[in-house]
């Protein structure tokens, strides 16, 4: 089955384009600096396991360099980065910078998180330094 | 900082041994078929990135053989792998075997998790089935 992104993936979520082989989009949630890589592979692999070697190795490689570029530019206490999917079985990883102070520390953001949708000139700044970072 | 596994990941895990850079545990939680690997580096290393990137291949390979494992010998619905760590900072990564009858399913399990420990003769079957796929 050929790649789609799925619609709730899509509709949380603001395009930041490619990055190897997973589409990357940042979370419209102004309160967790969070991104979400999804691989651009056939539907039916939903495990990262799945991905034959070659695949894995360049998606880790990209959730590598997302996390680099989110410690680099949010300076968090804590990154967590996670693929889950017991919602939305598409194969995604999620790259949140976490806070001490963040509404939800310690407990992970999954399930529990407050939203807030991000001003349109916070995301064009983002959207800037991602860029610059990853280029 | 030379490596000593944190105590609360040593007191709420079982043993498996090593597998590659990583000490692996079974956490001892019968609900949940639930490994945490915990790479044997330098204590300031909290994240993933942080690795160079010969560690970082080597621990999303024992991240790679390990999940195999556990969807070779549980069969799950689905397959949760992360880096958390808002707790322990200890870098440790979960890959957790989830079934839709699972009682915390479709939420995640940190934070949320129930708790019943293995019987003894389960551990040992499952050991025993660990030792015969990752050798």
């Amino acid at each position: 089955m050929p790649f789609s992104l799925n619609e709730r993936l899509k509709a949380g979520g603001i395009d930041f384009g490619r990055h190897g082989m997973c589409r990357v989009l940042l979370k419209n949630n102004a309160l967790f600096p969070w991104f979400i890589l999804v691989p651009e592979v056939d539907e039916e692999i939903t495990e990262l396991h799945q991905l034959d070697q070659d695949d894995y190795d360049s998606v880790m490689q990209t959730v590598r360099e997302i996390s680099r570029f989110v410690q680099s530019h949010f300076k968090p206490d804590k990154l967590n980065v996670a693929a889950i999917g017991n919602i939305v079985s598409q194969l995604h990883i999620h790259v949140v910078a976490r806070f001490e102070t963040d509404p939800a520390w310690p407990d992970v953001i999954w399930g529990n998180a407050e939203k807030r949708a991000y001003e349109n000139d916070a995301i064009g700044a983002l959207r800037e330094a991602y860029r610059h970072y990853i280029s």
